[in-house]
């Protein structure tokens, strides 16, 4: 594990496992109201239901894919020149944003300068853009405004999911159309407990969400790159996947690998949580070539900077950060101003202490200069980086409990309640804001960590890590907490922080970043059927339909994972006529 | 897979990875208030608290142990000889059974003079006992007369886990003592959705709660060798795992090692689901072998005795096929009694029709002959076989839906009643019953299912499949599962039958036994919290103290398993320094 082979720009080639398009399936672009805008989703075709059940033809249906060009056979990948900058006319278009001469932040000159680093350096051949004097690029601040933007178009479009035309195409399907139609389009009814999922999402309602601070579209100007997706309750409950390499293990090629695997399987959007040398060239592997918003956590980065002591930290050095990060396209920031001076003794009766890495960085620092938080009392500064470039909140939970005991205690919540004030303190700026959740919290305790988000942060999104509902199962973790993210999903969390088998004990691979989103997907899923989210049961019903049918490999292609379906099949009934019969 | 070596019974040995104890683990005994009455638990001692975090004692914890003698190395095992019948005594002394001749079933008594079977013949020396004339030997006709029996006083020693004990042992472990009674002690209020569960078990409690039918305590007289156990809303949250061959795959061996291997893991019960040749043969050496109460569902091996052909079973062979198993010491039986004639018009316009194969047999039979099941219209002549060896009744949810889209429908409702009308009619015979449950059900579903479970079968305890939560990952149907298994022990079922990552696609390894066992006890354990279950927060709170001061091994130790968590830790951090740092 640390013999990574030297990294060498020259020599990145794109993980050839990501590039295959997944069976069955082929990436189709819904055309919105302009040449450049152009939704991908995955369409997954069938075969006829065989003659014993009606011979019935049964019509492709289409899955959200986060997977950007990379399963898209007619897309030339080299990630040596990173992805197409879809959003790129967009951006320029609204005329607010001003080209710089190069990276405004010191880091970002002194890496830019280092000849040293220029063998591993992604060559970017543009310089970053920053809003103009005084303007606001944040989507709130468009939507706020009443601005219906390219990507919030392209958002409604997305999340529809063409179902609409699926239901009409079963119509067509002859004799058995309208049978057909009310068999896939049968859904149970929901419990939302207060979300309000439209039964199609236009375009104003993204607009509508994004004003009102009920939903995100994290897309930093620097990272034209992706392709825009909303967190918000009443969308699609999304998942996020973390990556990163550490001082000892991992490389940039591993990370960009793994980051290309996460969005294969479904991950909406990743944080790259890297500490080990590098991070500044890793992040910009990573951004150049992601389709899907990327968060970081710059507390990380700028502890490096001090050699790893807290208590070197400054805000100078933490703003130098923001900057570097925001101009190389960072989507979110996870920042723990809510770790305040006077909750750092409420975790003294703890089981385990403050075991976010983020928390316990700022309550070092606080104890060690007994002041206020630095990032709490920089507040509104810290907003004006984030709407000068479009980078949104993630507000960190910085006291979220490290164990069932410590759940919804004193601390947590006082936590809970000073990001509800940093929300609106946000909102006046109009920078987009979603609140971080926990953690370790036993079942009946979940719903209860829902209401008071919602209660003191005014519906802002809610993002939580699981909840993990029991302590006793090390290497089992993406389960004690695909548990909790299923019913945190179902209660109102608008994104849920995938766990993987390694939690608490090694950083992840590749094998655990998929066991973790495939298990974070199934619970994203399980929430939107069960708060009624429409048509969500359309892929429930298409599988069903097919293993009645014995139609096996319409099975595996309409799961999560077709490959792990068929290769159990086969396991034990390898024949090709068991698939058929 | 075809490639099963021959079983021969002289050859025959126990899997080597079932007899090992676990990392710093042994088995421990605790006496109860006669010499033969010793219940065992695994104790997992602990190292001491590092300098720098206090230097403290961990006294060791004591857990459920449904590993049987496997796991204590005191104990000589030789599949061939069987376990130690630790109830023959018990059962004896009752004097109200007979020792049989030999087999009285017509089909047992076939078998056993086949000279062709000699070979893979378990050796059992001892011949069946039955109920005296007129006697009933239910835990439930003892419970009602008042009669607290060492099963029902092992019980109740058994889950309380020496709690107690353990909290008292930490007041004497010094300065520290108090703190740490504190730490581990405390847990959070549960919500326990109507449950009563004392803090401290009694024997007079077991009775009481096996008396009114809310508990049963599986044991076969003629399963000497099982050690009780409760299913009941009041106690543990129990898991059950499926295993059994099938005319394609595995052979004996290979089904006693899942056995062994399954118990290891935390199953308490195991149901033999095999379906292929010599199952009676099969099932002999399973049940011998089994420290844990074992299921069937007899029609599985009536429907052999016919060939396949449903339309010929008859009330006569699978009489026959009862009393068989029951004499072999089957413990519970699945009775598919509910699939009412009426009932299966109801399933003509589901997605998936009827998936349980009970269930499909007798429709299948109901159809061809447009007669009432002889199941249903034979109910109270099953009563009597039950009574007189003490077999429970599983009441089968032959109607329950096998895909999302059938979720609670008006053919597995109108199946539930039916079961709650048999309930009635079982206890009016003092015969004991559970319940089985769904099947796949979305999440705002899962709690209407326990609601209506309660009402209409009076609190019998409630048995289910899972519930799955969604239908589109074939793969990691455990988790799927696992989600909704969670959620349905938090709102009150007893026992959650586990769903390995095969379901749907193949024949479950042991691999997929292991992952199906650990998930599921999560989800049991994740409800004991939610329940608020006196002392279930004590594993997670010594788990999570070992987790805070970096004792590994002990992280490791105190998980559900230690092997994986150990393995996935020295992955990354293999130096024996990073286990202690």
């Amino acid at each position: 594990m640390n013999a990574n082979p030297k990294f060498i720009a020259a020599a990145a080639h794109v993980d050839e496992a990501a590039v295959q398009p997944l069976p069955a399936s082929r990436k189709v672009y819904v055309q919105g109201s302009r040449a450049d805008l152009r939704v991908p989703m995955r369409e997954i075709s069938q075969s006829d239901t065989p003659a014993s059940f009606g011979a019935e033809k049964n019509p492709p249906i289409w899955v959200y894919d986060c997977s950007g060009p990379y399963t898209d056979p007619a897309a030339k990948i080299d990630i040596r020149s990173g992805l197409a900058p879809l959003r790129e006319k967009w951006i320029e278009e609204r005329g607010d944003t001003d080209r710089l001469s190069g990276p405004s932040s010191r880091y970002g000159q002194e890496r830019l300068a280092d000849s040293k680093l220029a063998e591993l350096r992604f060559n970017l051949k543009r310089d970053p853009r920053r809003a103009k004097a005084g303007a606001n690029v944040s989507q709130m601040h468009y939507a706020r405004k009443g601005i219906i933007t390219p990507e919030m178009e392209f958002v409604s479009i997305r999340e529809n999911l063409r179902r609409a035309e699926y239901l009409e195409s079963l119509l067509a399907t002859g004799p058995m159309g309208k049978r057909l139609h009310e068999l896939m389009g049968r859904q149970h009814p929901g419990e939302s407990f207060g979300a309000s999922i439209p039964k199609e999402v236009t375009p104003e309602f993204v607009r509508s969400e994004v004003a009102r601070g009920r939903a995100i579209i994290p897309n930093n100007v620097n990272h034209p790159e992706s392709e825009p997706m909303a967190i918000g309750r009443n969308f699609l409950v999304k998942i996020n996947a973390n990556i990163g390499n550490s001082a000892i293990g991992s490389s940039i090629a591993e990370e960009v690998d793994k980051m290309t695997w996460a969005i294969r399987w479904g991950g909406d959007t990743v944080m790259d949580l890297s500490t080990g040398k590098h991070i500044h060239e890793t992040r910009e592997w990573i951004v150049r070539n992601s389709p899907v918003p990327i968060g970081t956590v710059p507390i990380y980065q700028a502890l490096e900077k001090v050699d790893g002591k807290a208590e070197e930290l400054t805000w100078e050095i933490f703003r130098d950060t923001l900057i570097e990060q925001a101009e190389q396209g960072v989507d979110y920031f996870t920042i723990h101003a809510g770790v305040r001076l006077p909750y750092i003794p409420m975790t003294a009766n703890r089981m385990t202490g403050i075991v976010s890495r983020g928390g316990s960085i700022m309550a070092k620092w606080c104890l060690s200069h007994h002041k206020e938080s630095f990032l709490y009392d920089h507040f509104e500064d810290i907003c004006e980086i984030m709407k000068a470039y479009d980078v949104a909140f993630s507000l960190g939970d910085g006291l979220r409990p490290g164990s069932i005991y410590d759940a919804n205690d004193e601390a947590q919540l006082s936590e809970l309640k000073t990001l509800g004030e940093l929300t609106t303190l946000a909102w006046k700026h109009d920078v987009q804001v979603m609140i971080e959740g926990p953690g370790h919290v036993p079942m009946q305790l979940i719903k209860e960590n829902m209401e008071l988000e919602l209660e003191a942060c005014h519906e802002a999104p809610f993002y939580t890590l699981g909840p993990l509902t029991t302590d006793i199962a090390p290497g089992y973790d993406h389960i004690t907490s695909g548990i909790g993210a299923a019913q945190i999903g179902w209660y109102g969390t608008a994104m849920l922080c995938y766990v993987t088998p390694k939690e608490h004990l090694g950083l992840p691979d590749k094998d655990d970043v998929k066991d973790g989103i495939i298990t974070y997907k199934i619970a994203a899923h399980a929430a939107d059927l069960a708060k009624g989210h429409p048509g969500a049961q359309i892929r429930d019903n298409a599988l069903s339909k097919a293993r009645f049918e014995f139609r096996w490999d319409d099975q595996f292609n309409l799961g999560l994972d077709p490959d792990k379906a068929k290769l159990f099949h086969d396991e034990t009934l390898p024949q090709e006529g068991a698939k058929l019969a």
